[in-house]
């Protein structure tokens, strides 16, 4: 199994369909192909050697597209970096992987001459912008129109696809090790699943260097679909792409849905017939947002995915039945769903033993999806890969039909005088108030409980609150050992660059001096 | 990847779902999994080392599921006995193999007596037949009983799932070795091409121990479908079949499907509106058949595999919409199909040089489903494992969309003064004159022409014909090089233990004293 694989396929069986759109560029599969066989080639001439990492930061385009398939078409190793982060973080990731090619677009012009001055692993630099190329960096489209397409090298199986940076909310950035076999066996299950139909048209909405959009792409190029581009996320442009290219699956996060539904330009008249599939994933969805949504898109089947990066990225799917009618009825929408096809998933107590139905504990999986590991640590790698299971650290039940719940991250549960307290359950009852715009629940150390638990809120624009009318409101909702002990208003919540809330921030002043057992 | 997932993930999220049907039996998941992990413990009690093979000599039954399931679950290695094969044949595979536990029904109680006199390999033999249990054996119920389950020893990626016996036709058995990856991967991506979908209804009707039943059934092992079982074909078993359990998909070889639509019970009323897919595969269907069979079965899909035992075991597929409509006009239902999901295929020379869109050449395979090798005939291996690349020693053409057409095979086709001559292509021609049943072309040494073409015909009850009437009907429809130069009327053709026509027989008389060149 072999990321170009899918690529090979479809210029064998129809080479000249559409491959990649994007503005007024267009690709067929025949021209794709030659492109990237000629960037391969381009990158080896750069003195990419097999497993060699070759990092990209840029928007979206149908340049990343040639890069996911010109890296291993050319035997090295991805390494897409994450557009929310810092100079310093991306360098990081950068130095940490060793990569030794950086692809740059002209959003991220500048920081590439900050990295340049920095790096000690980046020999040289390709500019995909607009405008004229940098001085000291390689032009794009000048080494696809001057170097001769080269084999496949055929990476495969086992071999090294990818390193994939995580870990926003740890402030400890991972790379993982994600190989051939993880993603296609990832991307066929997908398939098998329906996230993906023969003649299909995929548009890439999210971030294209994050795995959630290369994971929900994998099936369309397993089935050689077509791909269209946009830059980044907008509403108008999401509503403009699906009318004009005829999308008919698309994969969007929960906040990315909830500014579509909300925006004015959803009310304008528009064809949207040949959207089929909105895959949602990567964090919780309120089941407000889901309603509007599929009230506002009659007819297209929402289906949820759960993973993580790790596990390349899904494990869990949730189908459009579990969101309707008898689902519905029955609280499977809040679901993660159900283990993919050749995935596994089991609820462990602390000690690794499964737990009964219904009972939380820490989700594991194992299958051919779960990652090699984190690139050059392994203790941390040993530490959540334990006979082949992956341990998520999310902490969740199972329904008797399989399906998992995911209740909150284990290192987010509160332990209040021997209670379990998960504060994703805590915070949805705050957010349920109509003064409150978002909040985050924390355990902070009790010297009678251990822990107790805290909520810090954030007001809507122009609302007043105190703890004591917040508290009233909880206590109707939840058991009262749940219930905050403290309450703090706050004018923001700590964020991560991939817009992830940083509660290790938010706790660490009250643990100074304290060790927090985590479980 | 490993064989007995699909089985985990259904107890997880159906276990009351059934499992298998068999006569007035049937199991529920839960049941399935409880029976298949004792199976597993009773035959690790018995000897059964990981990587032992265990053959299975049996008529179809629930019990050849179980068998499929337990002995991977136990570690072993799987190695099902052709039921068409005399005791000297099977005997082979069971020493060639090294088997050491022989499990057997009913009907070969007889030959399994035979077996166990000449074996010097099994040493266990497990009766799963009607009436009491033969003395020396064990009763398979009984060790059900009385072991408890054992955990799943995992086998899996590569490891060894099974050794498949194959080479009927040229008289010389090779046991292919296939893994759990290369059974997995194939069943995915028959999954992703629609060969099983959720509560589809399986009815294993071709012979349980072909790879083609095996292999077509792994998509609804990965689903978790019902699997139901007839003992053998025969028309009505397969309509009453259909009719009671609401089957949705079944394997028929194009035998079966001209037994069943020519069959009196086809013209009863039925309601055979449950099924939706008949895939169909292993040998060439003929246009009449498939015409009256598509005529009889409106609104089925009629899906055709191509592949072989080394392809674990398919390699092409062709849609359903290549068989009506548009697609039958331009001629794809005489198509092997398109390259499945992650498998290749290429049509070379003899160098190993890719040829032309339109011409024939050898059609060459690679993917995750590539067999290991022949067990123990390392040179056998070398010979069709090149570069990864299984060589199919069929001779065929793609067209510009990928579909390929098998033409011959190599070894059939005949070279007369410098020409090609395609033996599939001269029978097609003989056989669509009225009088003729069926016939066997084949070359034969020819001192100008290097070879000639021989026709060996058999006419239906109560014709006759000449053979210049047989060669102006040919001249009539193919070019006069590939008329046969000599005809030969005979009673019946020499057919190998499963039913394939053994043409090396017909030639070896002719060949004496020469040696003849196979491409």
């Amino acid at each position: 199994m072999y990321l170009t694989q899918g690529l090979h396929r479809a210029v064998q069986q129809k080479a000249d369909n559409i491959a990649t759109l994007f503005g007024t560029r267009q690709t067929t599969f025949r021209q794709l192909a030659d492109r990237v066989a000629r960037l391969a080639g381009a990158l080896q001439n750069l003195g990419m050697q097999p497993g060699d990492r070759v990092a990209m930061l840029a928007q979206n385009s149908d340049y990343y597209l040639e890069y996911q398939m010109a890296v291993p078409w050319g035997a090295g190793v991805l390494n897409p970096c994450n557009t929310r982060w810092s100079a310093a973080e991306i360098l990081y990731a950068l130095e940490d992987s060793g990569s030794l090619i950086l692809i740059v677009d002209e959003t991220f012009r500048a920081m590439a001459q900050t990295l340049r001055d920095k790096t000690s692993t980046v020999r040289e630099f390709v500019y995909c912008g607009d405008g004229p190329v940098p001085k000291g960096m390689h032009g794009y489209e000048a080494l696809i129109a001057k170097t001769a397409p080269v084999e496949d090298a055929l990476r495969r199986g086992n071999d090294l696809a990818g390193i994939f940076y995580t870990g926003g909310t740890t402030g400890f950035p991972k790379g993982v090790m994600l190989t051939h076999t993880n993603m296609i066996s990832s991307g066929l299950a997908l398939l098998g699943e329906r996230f993906a139909k023969p003649d299909a048209v995929y548009l890439h909405a999210a971030p294209m260097f994050h795995l959630a959009d290369i994971g929900m792409a994998m099936p369309h190029w397993i089935e050689g679909n077509t791909h269209t581009v946009i830059p980044s996320f907008s509403p108008v442009l999401v509503l403009d792409t699906i009318e004009r290219h005829r999308v008919t699956h698309v994969l969007l996060i929960p906040t990315m849905i909830q500014m579509l539904v909300d925006h004015p330009a959803m009310r304008e008249p528009r064809d949207l017939s040949s959207l089929q599939v909105i895959v949602y994933g990567a964090s919780a969805i309120t089941e407000a947002v889901l309603d509007r949504a599929m009230d506002a898109l009659p007819g297209i089947e929402f289906m949820q995915a759960y993973g993580m990066t790790e596990l390349a990225p899904v494990v869990s799917v949730s189908p459009g039945w579990a969101h309707q009618d008898e689902g519905r009825k029955v609280g499977k929408h809040r679901s993660g769903g159900r283990a993919i096809y050749c995935s596994e998933i089991r609820i462990v107590d602390p000690e690794g033993r499964k737990v009964p139905l219904g009972t939380t504990g820490e989700i594991i999986a194992r299958g051919p999806n779960v990652m090699l590991g984190y690139w050059g640590k392994p203790e941390l790698t040993a530490a959540v890969l334990r006979n082949g299971w992956m341990h998520t650290g999310d902490a969740g039940y199972m329904e008797k039909d399989g399906f998992i719940y995911v209740v909150d991250r284990l290192k987010d549960m509160i332990i209040s005088g021997g209670e379990n307290v998960y504060s994703a359950e805590v915070e949805n009852a705050i957010t349920q108030h109509p003064s409150v715009a978002t909040c985050a629940v924390i355990g902070v150390p009790d010297d009678k409980w251990g822990e107790s638990v805290h909520a810090v809120v954030v007001l809507k624009a122009g609302m007043e609150l105190t703890a004591e009318a917040l508290t009233a409101h909880v206590k109707s909702l939840i058991a009262g050992y749940k219930c905050p002990r403290s309450v703090e208003f706050r004018e923001e919540l700590p964020l991560s660059g991939a817009g992830k809330l940083l509660k290790t921030m938010l706790r660490k002043p009250f643990w100074e001096g304290h060790e927090r057992q985590v479980h």
